[in-house]
């Protein structure tokens, strides 16, 4: 089969295209960028030179879609539908990596997101996050890849929520993240010396746009509205997230039964690592790896569960989790040329 | 004033001669040391060679009495109470940075550090925040110097608790700590390979001790027993803490509000700045500063608010702290010697 | 074809694990460690967890050599010659990425190492660097595989001596490390604040084991003494080597003809990457990945001609060399197994 | 007496507003920026919060030339001519930063910056290396203050070419630096995942401009053309240069002698510290500091001695050596206003 990666020169991009590169069901048909085209990929993402050949190129829906069958689009928001328009027009699978197709409930996208241009999308787009939507990926032709802090913070509270061992109220994500999240575009904010030895939270108040993509996961797994208090902080590191959430626990819930909780529902899948008890993951084990982390800890004082969830932003956050779609959606292994063991230390 | 550091080769202890070394009253007197006694403190500490002379001693309590009025004690939980004892039996001002003097209730102190070997000198201590207890730092003589993350997490609370702008249960502290924090003695779990480039939680369920201290003295400002839920976690940089604290607002409550009566309590502190409501204090702008930064945001989705303190932790989580006590015990100005500019970037 | 690795839980036998259990044509039978030995693998190398079962057992030669015909040794110097003669004695093929059996002149071992232990062994061993003697390493039953500073200083010199495009006197090499490269045993000069944030030299005067080893292959190339003035620096980065080599230019050099002679000695080799002239390796171009960038540049004002080369000291610098050796004596493709593509960011 | 800084927003810009608010013979008047202008100085640079109040101006001759007697000028290459002209005019005392007004020799400038547009400026400007011109400095009125690398590479060279401890022929500087050398300005060169956790060398070829400065002042100590091979790399840290500089020792020199030297030229300096023989300055020793560590160390098998000189970058090479200047000039003791000591670790 013949995939195309759209805005291939991102962070994100340059994760699918080596992920691809390495797959033994695909072969890359096109490579398609923006502010880099024209020039050779091997320039754009040097990291790959020698083991990619040509130049990045410009969109074109019909270039595209003639040497692809499956296309995955890493673009900024609102960058995405155009594109995916007209590569589902040409009858061609998308899994698309960005915002905009994920909110079912397209008044919420309105709210977080502006003006919606891609309702229609929308509603025949699945969510891909494989642990709990598989079923549904496996006869789409259209996936919205989830975000990477959704990734980490549905996959470390459905378990809870979906078995009723926390409270839905007062949910609090403390999020940690490394800067390659902020995508490859340059600015003041993510200039080494203005992040490199120190710590801040941003996005802070609930004004973080992927706080709807997790309620509507929680939401769902609850039978009932979630409302969470979710707030990103950026790390002097480049990839990885922590995710630290807070949730009351119910009477009688123990670290143990949520440990339990989330080994059933993850049962099978060979992304998902569920610690001991009291354990604590760490972004260095996951770096390089399209696996999670998660352990569960109870503050026997004071009541409260800590949930936690580490993933690599760049591959189970975005890149190995779209192949991972990918490999479910084409009946393969689900993961089939996904790195598992972490690139440690 | 002659002043002597005990322990003064750890991180700490470095800090402290550093800062002490520039203050305008004070002269050193003694450096005091344990594993590194007997080498010429420039090989100790090499970024002091050619300010500081003279070979670091093991302790003895003539000695450091007879050169020093004013003694600081920089080192691990549990080594301090003998030194404290002998110095202040012999008459000498005493700055305690350890953790031994800092719990007031002692059955709470043996629930957390074990077998109590200093009731009678924690009965004598004051805890050493400025910012709450000059009154009291002013005529002591004995001071428990408050550790990092407390520091960090009551200066955030202490205005929402003492105004009732929150409730005061079911707070939950997020914090994040450069590895500086965890001293100079090398393990594996502060290896640079370890630690660089990720993240991870500790001490998590309520295990780390500093959660006692934090509690003591948040109870004494709302009046009624307080319990956190405080989890660390060690991230990539040397120096820093960043405090995320998230409580319930109370009704009516605004970050205007809480910024206003933040802003009110330290008025007139050289140390502490309290942002404009939504701000994000960054730990690189605390760097080498003797300041804490403060914020405060309400997440109106789901009424909870989100109280930041960025400090740096070898300074206002320590050394600068210390001299500061030091600074009011003696009438000097707060912020006499100490840095208020960070070094930045 | 099963495989052991004596060594595991360090940091060069964490990334053999991962390398070998990707690997098409080997299974792993036994994983030997010294200090964590009876703990779980899992527990020693967290980011295995899930991968691999059973714990980290003790060294005894009959039962590595029941499990394994071919075993890797990732132990500190001195530590190997003892169970590499036992396992040669038992009949298995050995990769040994130790010190003891590199240099072949056992006066100039013993100069550098002290006594030697392994003369016998040393007179066996071939030198694994694949891209000079791949014929040797083919036939090879105990391979010494290159020290990290050695493979990527060797490899940018190589044609440039083999080609007598620079004068084999007077060659300066300052070499920048990541931490990985001083092992996992934690020490002071490597706990993170020590590290973090800044650069120092080590080694320095000439002083660096590796010297002999870069001077043995330089010499044999050259086919003369060549003596180099090497300085390693530690930086704060936890892998990578970047090898900054600099070399008299002879009479009409030019950067282009060296460029085109690394290219011709590298030819068909699978990870090694020549750069166009002027261009700069980047280590994090190779981070995760088994291949050797290399570039040169010549200061036409200074006649020096500049050779540099980037590897991930883990990887091309350590445990991807082995295996790559490994394929060579087995007769499979020299990258079967290794990761081509860098992890980049 | 009163200063202005102009080109305050930038990392020089914001070191030198700190210095000289903690500087006790001077006042600020103005404080000027271009991108910035317009905003708080606080918003500009976060860490000067509550310190120092008004907005940042843009540039007017006449109103700085009111408020302050002495102006500092921290612009990007090309930026001050203009304004240094017009202070000048005004009979205002200015400390150039940029590269403007450094290299004597016209043509030169020509070679490396192209056209002169401050041929006569140059003309009057003193080189301003306080341990090499102090004399001129204190009677200068425009003082064209050091780059950074040549701060490192002349301080470490000087007392060998001056004595004649090595040949003025074949030197190489290997050349370390922290990404704040590169300006605040973002570019994906130095954006965080471009440059965390990595290495790589720019301006190789003898390309980048600092070249001439440092082959300008060795020249003039060695009395003849002296070349130099000068390479500088990008490490991932915010501060610090570390130099090292290989030259061919002359017949008879040793480390000590070397040492003996340094000691001899900067005797009296507060600013330089010159360690034992095969000593390793440490960039982490002089993060924070004015001072510059120096060290050498002979390879006896090769004859080539190593030169290491460790500085803060923003410090003593640009902001404090700035400042150095002024006390100079103004007959202060040298290191008044600047901390000598490191922010360690």
């Amino acid at each position: 089969m013949r995939v195309a990666v759209v805005g291939a020169t991102g962070y994100t991009g340059a994760e699918l295209v080596r992920l691809l590169l390495g797959h033994p069901h695909v072969k890359i048909g096109a490579l398609v960028g923006h502010g880099k085209a024209g020039a050779p990929l091997s320039r754009a993402i040097p990291s790959l030179a020698g083991l990619v050949e040509g130049d990045v190129e410009p969109f074109d829906a019909d270039r595209v879609s003639e040497r692809a069958e499956v296309v995955f689009c890493a673009l900024p928001h609102g960058a995405s539908p155009p594109i995916v328009r007209a590569l589902r027009a040409r009858g061609r699978t998308v899994f698309d990596l960005g915002a905009d197709l994920r909110l079912r409930d397209r008044a919420e996208h309105v709210r977080w997101y502006g003006p919606d241009e891609a309702a229609e999308l929308a509603s025949q787009a699945v969510y891909g996050l494989v642990e709990l939507h598989a079923d549904r990926i496996a006869t789409a032709d259209l996936v919205a890849v989830p975000g990477c802090y959704p990734t980490a913070s549905i996959l470390a509270l459905a378990p809870l929520l979906r078995e009723r061992l926390v409270e839905p109220e007062g949910i609090v994500i403390d999020a940690k993240s490394g800067v390659s999240g902020a995508g490859r575009q340059p600015r003041e904010s993510t200039h080494f010396p203005e992040v490199g030895g120190g710590v801040r939270a941003y996005g802070v108040g609930g004004a973080h746009r992927h706080t709807p993509e997790i309620e509507q996961e929680l939401s769902a797994l609850a039978g009932r509205t979630v409302r969470v208090t979710f707030t990103p902080h950026l790390l002097p590191m480049t990839r990885g997230i922590l995710a630290s959430a807070y949730a009351v626990a119910r009477s009688g819930t123990t670290a143990a039964a949520c440990t339990e909780a989330a080994r059933a529902l993850y049962r099978g899948s060979p992304t998902v690592v569920v610690l001991e008890p009291g354990g604590c993951p760490d972004t260095l084990h996951v770096r390089g790896s399209a696996r999670c982390m998660l352990s569960y800890t109870l503050d026997e004082r004071t009541g409260r569960l800590l949930a936690q969830a580490a993933i690599d932003n760049l591959l189970k956050g975005a890149a190995a989790q779209a192949v991972q779609c990918m490999n479910v959606r084409f009946g393969w292994p689900q993961a089939t040329g996904l790195p598992l063991a972490a690139c440690w230390p």
